[in-house]
C-alpha cells in the first residue's frame, strides 16, 4: 500500500444476491489535508461486521444505505496522523467510522480516544466494542437467562456468539452454541468453554441439538435464522425469548421465497409457548455501555471472557474477507489490518 | 331440550382442517346427581371461543386436548340446582368451566359466585371474563401504548379486538379496528367508537389500512394472522409490540403451508425494526384479574366500554356456532343459551 497516497473501497454496484469483487471497487486519491478544527486519521483496523451486508442494499433499514460511488461504512481504530483539532495531537489512537479506507478526515465528533496500553487497540472493534456490546445487551436485557436456564447461540465461534455464551455461564446459565464444522465447534467448547457446541453441518444437526438441550431451549440468541433457526424452534421451552440480532443466512438471499411458507408454524408456536420474538440494534441500548465496559473489562481481567480474532492483511483484501464473512468462512472476530498502529 | 335428561355435545372425531357436524356429538343421559360435598350446575350460558379450536387437536399446546369421547370444554355461567357442598345454596349463579352441556357436577373447586344484580351475567364470560381480561392484559402489559400511539386490532367487533381498541382509546392511543365486512366496521367506528374501521374484505385492504394509519402502527393486537398480519407488517413502527393472542385464520388450515415463505421477510421486519412479538395467554398475569376487574366495571359504568354479544339459544346449535366463529359468521361475543338463568 502506497503511504503517499490514500485508497479506498466503495461500492460499485447494488449486489443482487450474494456481493461479487465487481460490487466493489478499490480507488486511490491523493491523501487528504485536515482544514481548521480537523484531524486526518489513518486507519490502522477496519472491522468487518455481517450488519454491512445491509447497507449494501437500497430500501428501509434501520440506517441509511451505503450509495453507489460511496465508501463502504465500518467501525475503524486509527491513528492522528496530522491534527488542526485542539483536542487530538499527532499518534493519538482513536476509535472511528471511518470506514473503509486508509485515511479519513474529521472534526472530532464521534471519535473515542483509546488507551493501547490498557487493552489491545483491536479489542475496541470486538469483545470491548459494538460486537461485545450487542451480544451483552441482547443477552442481559432481552434474552435475561435465570440461572439454570439453557442459553442457545447461533454463530458461537463469531464476535457476538463467542461473547453471548460465555456471558450466559457467567451469569450460571448453561450455554450451547452452534457453529459450523468441527473446528469451530471444538474451539467454542474447548476454548470459550460453552456446555456444549453442536456443527449446524452435521447431517443430524436436529437431533444432536435436542440432545444437547436436554431441558429445552430458554433463551435462543438468533443470529443466523433459516435451517438453525427451524431446529432450535420445536426445542423452546414456554416463556423461550428469542433476541433477533442477525439473519446472516438470508441477507443474501433474494425473494420471494420458495415454499412451504414457516411462518404460521412460527407463529403457532410464539402464540402456544408464550414465546418473545425481539429484534435489537445495539445502540437503542446506548446507556448501558459503561456498564458493560466495567463488567466485561473485568471478565477479560479474570479470563473468564475470550476471544478470538481472524486478521486479513490489506484494504484491498477487504471485499474477498467480507464475503466470505457472509458464508462463515471466518474463525473469530474479522478484521482487516490497514496500516501499522 | 328435555329437563329431565342431561345432553351434552362430545368431540366425535379430531376435524382435519376446518371442523364439520360430524366431528361433533349430542349426547343424552340421565342428569348426574351430586354426591356429598358435591354440586349440581345447570348450565345457562356457554360461551364459544377460538381458542378451542386448539383443543380440538391432538399434540402439544398450551392446554391438554379434549380427548376424543369427551365433553367439549368452554366457559360457562350455571345455576346451583342441588347442592350438597356447604358453601353453595340452591339458586346460587356461578362461573364454571363446565364445557358444552346442560349439567356437570362440581366439588366447588374453581367456582366463582355472580351477582347478577351487579353486572349481566353474560358479561362474566366476556367483557368481565377472560376475554376482556385477554385484551387488558394483551394491550396493557404487551401492547403498551402511549398517548398518541396507533394501535391496530383485527377481529375487533369480537369479544377481545372490540375491548382491546376501546382500552387503547381510554389510555389516549388511536385505535384501528379491522373486521370483516361493512355492518361491522360501522358498529366498530359508530358504536365502539374506535377511530378508524377497516374492512379487511375490501379489495384494497392494504391500502385503506395505511390511510387509516398516517403515523404508522405502534401496536398490532394479532388476533388473526395470514393475510392481515402481513397488510400489517409493513405499517410497524421502529419499536412496534404485537401481542401474538390468536392466530384464528390459521386454526383450520392444515400444513404444510404452500409457498412463498413468509418468515424471512417478517424476521427481518422483526430485526431491522426492532420489533417485538410476544406470545401470551392471559392466566400467566392472573394477579392482575382483581386490578382488570375493578378498572373495567368503572368503564362500563361511565360507557367508556361497550360490548355486544351474539346469542344462540340451544346446546345443540353450539357447534354450528362455533363453525360459524370460526369463519367470522359472529358479530359480538359469541355465547350458547343453554337453559334460562
Amino acid at each position: 500500500m502506497s503511504q503517499t497516497r490514500a485508497q479506498r473501497v466503495v461500492l460499485a454496484s447494488r449486489p443482487r444476491g450474494a456481493p461479487t469483487v465487481s460490487d466493489f471497487r478499490l480507488e486511490e486519491g491523493p491523501i487528504p489535508e485536515p482544514g481548521e478544527g480537523q484531524v486526518l486519521l489513518r486507519v490502522a483496523l477496519l472491522s468487518l461486521d455481517p450488519y454491512m451486508r445491509g447497507r449494501m442494499d437500497a430500501g428501509p433499514s434501520y440506517a441509511r444505505p451505503v450509495e453507489v460511488g460511496e465508501v463502504m461504512e465500518g467501525g475503524t481504530a486509527a491513528v492522528v496522523d496530522a491534527s488542526r483539532h485542539p483536542g487530538f495531537a499527532v499518534g493519538d489512537v482513536v476509535l472511528s467510522h471511518s470506514g473503509w479506507q486508509t485515511h479519513a478526515l474529521s472534526d472530532g465528533k464521534g471519535l473515542r480516544r483509546l488507551d493501547p496500553t490498557a487493552a489491545p487497540v483491536s479489542t475496541a472493534l470486538g469483545v470491548l466494542g459494538m460486537p461485545g456490546f450487542t451480544a451483552y445487551v441482547g443477552l442481559t436485557e432481552i434474552g435475561r437467562p435465570a440461572p439454570g436456564e439453557t442459553v442457545v447461540v447461533a454463530a458461537a465461534s463469531g464476535a457476538v456468539g463467542s461473547v453471548v455464551g460465555q456471558i450466559a455461564r457467567i451469569r450460571g446459565a448453561r450455554a450451547v452454541g452452534i457453529a459450523g464444522g468441527e473446528r469451530k465447534c471444538t474451539f467454542v467448547k474447548s476454548e470459550l468453554l460453552f456446555d456444549a457446541a453442536v456443527d449446524h453441518r452435521a447431517p443430524d444437526f436436529a437431533q444432536r441439538l435436542a440432545e444437547a438441550c436436554p431441558k429445552g431451549v430458554d433463551v435462543y440468541f438468533e443470529n443466523v435464522g433459516g435451517a438453525v433457526l427451524d431446529a432450535v424452534v420445536p426445542l423452546l421451552n414456554d416463556f423461550a425469548r428469542i433476541p433477533v440480532c442477525g439473519l446472516i443466512s438470508q441477507y443474501n438471499a433474494v425473494g420471494p421465497f420458495p415454499g412451504p411458507d414457516r411462518l404460521p408454524l412460527t407463529l403457532r408456536q410464539v402464540l402456544t409457548k408464550s414465546l418473545t420474538l425481539r429484534g435489537f440494534i445495539q445502540r437503542e441500548f446506548a446507556p448501558l455501555r459503561p456498564t458493560f465496559e466495567r463488567e466485561m473489562r473485568g471478565w477479560l481481567a479474570k479470563g473468564q471472557v475470550r476471544y478470538r480474532e481472524d486478521v486479513v492483511e490489506g484494504l484491498e483484501r477487504a471485499p474477498e474477507a467480507f464475503m466470505g464473512l457472509l458464508e462463515g468462512k471466518n474463525f473469530g472476530k474479522l478484521l482487516v489490518r490497514v496500516s501499522p498502529l
